[in-house]
């Protein structure tokens, strides 16, 4: 699989034909019966009526079909803005337009380029957001060692600030690398192989659920900081917040630069702001911290320090966000995708370092009732206006961090699909050219994660950071593998940049997975192999249909090759029940196949056979019938046994086994029909030369 | 429908055809075209292989086909124990034959006929198991109204034994009339009609669902009198009884009548030594009742008065049971079985009046932890062998009494579906002749009731004698309806005790009804209605369905009926995905059918187009093909739009729809491939002249 260009298509499904499928069709078509009958169907399929409107049309998804004029053998699907159909209908299609818009046409699929002003919010709102968290998760851990544990907030700050700049510096070389976008799912099968590159989709999967679960709860937390009030809705306004985020979604929302500068840009202000204020505070009090007297719970130890740095390493996710999207930037697009890095990260460190900082002077310590942020806010602002705009732009900032993963989980997932490692579903765009399927896949799994935490970022936040360090780390790893092999002109530079991020992150994912394993990420260390075992068995079976279906190996079955039916000694079966009008609609239709036909009927004892052989007899037995009695009064296994034992005996015929099936129109009656066709159906449909026609008869 | 002679037969499903459709049999047949190659048929389906083993066989219902020397143009389902199979296979088949027993032959059924002495055990459980629980239901609301409401005790019960005496005279006429069985569905059905006979097939339906919820209880209650350190999980012991009941009754646990006599005469021996011993305890103390020093929490009123009627009638369920099993005595059936009434209802008196006199003399008061037998035991036997016996014997004759549920319940809804006012899959018999389905139905409910009434008998109770009072009554006033109108032999004696039982009965409905109606009698109320209208909705389905597929008015289609399919206009459409080697079977196949073929291919964007094209150009173009594009990229609705629309061009020609299908062999993998066709299948299947045919593809 060629994944150096990531090209997410609507013909993603439709691959082109290779040369040795090419050739095995030309084998296989010469030796295939052209039908001299062509010009005598009795239809003409480039004019449908279209009068006709499906009947069973839910929700206004109606599509009319209707010719074009452009070409011979080509019709088209024409969006029907429901101005025909029932009243109900007409209705639904209504509704659906106006909820989730009309239906987007696949040519509306394009690239949008941005400019580095709009890429840098469009592409950091989930960095950026990630120190409405980051910064208060390590403060928590610190508070346990009571104030002594508060005064390494700094250096273990610094630690992490550190750690940002390698990251960056690294990704810059990716995106040098891959101008295409490389994810880390891509870059690390590219350059290490599949294992690796699911291991880092796996974990950017935890990451992408984890980052919609962590920014709702940090977002609303933002919101009832400000409004106390409102503190015991958190849980269902969250869930709110996610149906929305899913909604927008299926809708189609675009990634529009303006929806996201202002908030982010605001957010930036703001921030940058509130840090000046805070920092003119402190240099009024001499720059002395206030010391908050807290009881100390546990003494310092390595894995305190370890957990808090940990902890804090969470204000890093997203920062791989640009190294996904360098097609979107304007040419040339690796540069100023590079650039957009330098800004991104620079702000970054701002913001956290100068929370950090004032955390530490103003000697704040994480309550669950209030965030850290908003108490730096209070304390900056009281409870005036900016106060309020803090508290707004952060918790619209985290909105849009976790709308980026109802982006990117879909897209990871169309990858994995494309790569055979994930239901093929995932390659369809919905009507509105969005992911469906992904989006309502991570929105559902993303809610159950949220209420099953109680919507507390404190509990999540230690699952959050080991899937996204693994991504680093592996993604990081397979650039200096590249680099190594592909020499290209400044490697050893960039091998030792990626090899410092490589090495930096790996040490942060055994710190995370090591001193969190217990609070929660042995649900990642568990999930993420679960994942890809899952993964790779989707891939045998969709290998083995390859394999199972693949044309160079295919020969047409012999008596589909000869000329005619009779000669080939096909044969038809009409398993029947009552003999009513269903059944002899099905005898009927089995009589026009020119095959020689044979009648079956099961009875469970001799009355049902006489009364049955009563109606044969009055019929005039127009073709042979085998009674089956079932003495046991089974009625799948006897026919279906008796059905495979008939075909074994000449198993290279091909033996149509046809159906008189009753289909109720309204769904309730559906229980009332049993499902014996089904199961013999489901049995049967496991023989090679085997053909099954169902001959419905709609009541 | 004849609903005289109520046949449980396993052929039910299969009645014989009426003389109209004999003659429409006739008609058809004549037009039918007779096959002419009858003998060409390639195999022979007398002589089927016995070696083949059915693959999706599973708990060892392995069934094979063999051929039996007796006729031509039959083969008979023999019973496999399981000697052939993979290990896995034989092994599922031994543990099946362990636990359900190797399947019953349906020659099997025949009615066992009883002795009175036999019959009196096996049908009266239910109806003497109710003095367990009838006397203290009326206690627990009588308690109420303190000592003097106890002091009411006596003349209740008195009423009680009237209207028992009442009864059972009425049931003796109805088992002269109807000496095949006379059940309330079906008295009522055949002398009122279908809504009355709906009213009590579904008030007994409610009738037999607590018979188990409360027999279970109160036998648990017997239990937990007796070793109190249990009574936490009663609620759980009394799940295990039902499920264990579910086991036997799902075996086909006869109704064999030693299993039944020893409980049931151990218990009536027993519960007459605790009235004797009572009794005389009572003599030496002078017949003086003790009185018990109780608050009243509520005067005596009417409405009290009455719902400890109610309560205590519920004593009474279960005496219609003789009526019911006529058939099943030795002959002269009617007459042994009015001899067996009789004893019973002298049986039933005696131990009610027994036991509310004891109670009366002992002054027994309710409690939540002891059943009032349980007291009254201890005060005649103390803790000795004779209260252990008493404990036992009650267990086991409401477990009896809730295994008698087991068997007509299910017995009631095979009438129920015989005369289409229940689903068909009623009618069915198991391997072991019992009626599975209605078996695992009633196990399903009553486990529900159960557990949503914490296995609480007097919670129980006000919902369970509303059904039984409102099948009473509408059985005897059917009597009395018949007895007008045949006017047979001693009619007016007859109709004078049918009257005085309908009258009486209805007194106590209503009084059930009114008085306990907000105690959880309403919830009969409700769904006795909403069963009927099911039930009337079921039987409107399967007549329109009857109405559907009758062949008095069903026409063999036009171009089914004309000599070649060529001239009968006929064709084929082919759906193709892929190109793979599914698709080109089905086209092998299609190609077969000696009509003309048309291909079509959906595709989201032009990219896929020319993928197919360039594949569909290298086999050679051998049928005719249509491109359908769906610019929004939906599969089914245009796909089916396209169908119905080629369909109505010419809507009396039969339009075959061939349909490649990969079947994943494994279970896990259906979600991999997709729904498309199934929906496809769907929407189509309602169209008339429309034959769905599969082309499967395992793998």
């Amino acid at each position: 699989v060629d994944t150096s260009i990531p090209l997410v298509t609507p013909s993603a499904a439709y691959p082109p034909p290779t040369p040795e499928e090419l050739q095995a069709l030309r084998r296989l078509g010469s030796e295939f019966r052209v039908q001299d009958g062509r010009e005598a169907l009795p239809v003409d399929p480039g004019k449908v009526s279209q009068r006709t409107m499906l009947p069973g049309a839910r929700l206004g998804r109606f599509v009319r079909v209707g010719s074009t004029d452009r070409d011979v053998g080509e019709v088209e699907a024409v969006f029907d803005p429901a101005k025909t159909g029932t009243r109900s209908e007409r209705w639904a299609g209504w509704l659906r337009r106006t909820a989730i818009g009309p239906p987007l046409n696949s040519t509306a699929l394009q690239q949008e380029r941005m400019s580095k002003k709009v890429a840098l919010p469009v592409l950091s709102s989930d960095a950026l957001s990630s120190v409405a968290y980051g910064p208060q998760a390590m403060l928590v851990v610190l508070v346990l060692a009571g104030t002594t544990g508060l005064d390494l907030a700094l250096p273990i700050a610094a630690a992490i600030v550190v750690l940002i700049l390698a990251v960056s510096i690294s990704y810059r070389q990716t995106i040098r690398a891959y101008p295409h976008g490389g994810g880390s799912y891509i870059v690390a099968s590219d350059n290490l192989g599949h294992v690796p590159g699911l291991a880092a989709a796996a974990g950017l999967m935890g990451d992408y659920i984890l980052t919609v679960a962590v920014s709702v709860s940090s977002g609303v937390a933002a919101i009832t900081s400000a409004i106390p009030s409102i503190a015991g809705a958190a849980v269902p306004i969250g869930v709110g917040v996610i149906a929305l985020l899913l909604y927008g979604n299926l809708r189609g929302l675009r990634q529009a630069g303006r929806i996201f500068a202002i908030p982010t840009y605001a957010f930036i202000v703001t921030m940058i702001v509130l840090i000046v204020v805070g920092l003119i505070d402190a240099a009024g009090d001499g720059f002395v911290a206030h010391q908050p007297n807290i009881v100390a719970t546990q003494g310092v130890t390595l894995l305190l320090v370890l957990r808090a740095f940990g902890s804090g390493a969470t204000a890093m996710t997203g920062i791989e966000a640009i190294s996904d999207g360098v097609p979107a930037f304007q040419p040339v697009e690796w540069r100023n995708a590079r650039t957009t890095l330098t800004w991104m990260a620079g702000l970054l460190v701002t913001l956290f370092a100068g929370t950090t900082l004032l955390a530490h002077f103003h000697g704040t310590v994480p309550t669950s009732s209030e965030t850290v942020l908003s108490q730096l806010g209070h304390s900056a602002f009281g409870t005036g206006p900016m106060y309020v705009v803090l508290q707004a732009t952060t918790a619209l900032i985290l909105l849009l961090a976790a709308n980026t993963a109802f982006n990117d989980f879909p897209r990871l997932l169309f990858f994995l699909a494309r790569d055979g490692f994930a239901p093929k579903a995932f390659l369809r765009m919905g009507d509105r050219l969005a992911f469906s399927n992904g989006i309502v896949a991570l929105a559902v799994v993303a809610t159950v994660l949220y209420i099953a935490f109680d919507g507390n970022t404190d509990r999540l936040i230690p699952l959050y950071a080991v899937g996204v360090f693994l991504a680093f780390t592996l993604s990081q790893s397979a650039m200096v593998v590249r680099w190594w092999r592909l020499r290209e002109r400044g490697w050893p530079h960039s091998m030792v940049a990626n090899g410092g991020g490589a090495v930096l992150s790996a040490i942060v994912l055994l710190v995370e997975a090591g001193t969190k394993f217990t609070e929660g990420a042995w649900l990642v260390v568990v999930l993420v192999p679960a994942l890809m075992g899952l993964a790779w068995l989707i891939r045998i079976h969709y290998r083995a249909v390859r394999r199972a279906t693949a044309l160079t190996s295919f020969e047409v079955p012999w008596p589909l090759r000869s000329e005619s039916p009779s000669e080939a000694g096909s044969f038809a079966v009409v398993a029947i029940g009552r003999l009513d009008a269903a059944a002899l609609k099905a005898l009927a239709y089995a009589a026009e196949l020119n095959q020689p036909v044979l009648a079956v009927h099961l009875v469970p004892d001799q009355a049902a056979e006489e009364h049955f052989l009563q109606a044969w007899r009055a019929f005039g037995e127009p073709v042979r019938l085998e009674i089956l009695r079932s003495p046991y009064r089974a009625l799948v296994a006897p026919l279906a046994q008796y059905l495979l034992g008939l075909h074994a005996e000449k198993a290279d015929l091909v033996m149509t086994v046809v159906l008189p099936e009753i289909v109720p129109r309204t769904l309730w009656a559906r229980p009332l029909h049993g499902r014996v066709i089904s199961r013999l159906r489901r049995i049967l449909s496991h023989e090679p030369n085997v053909v099954l026609t169902s001959v419905p008869f709609a009541v």
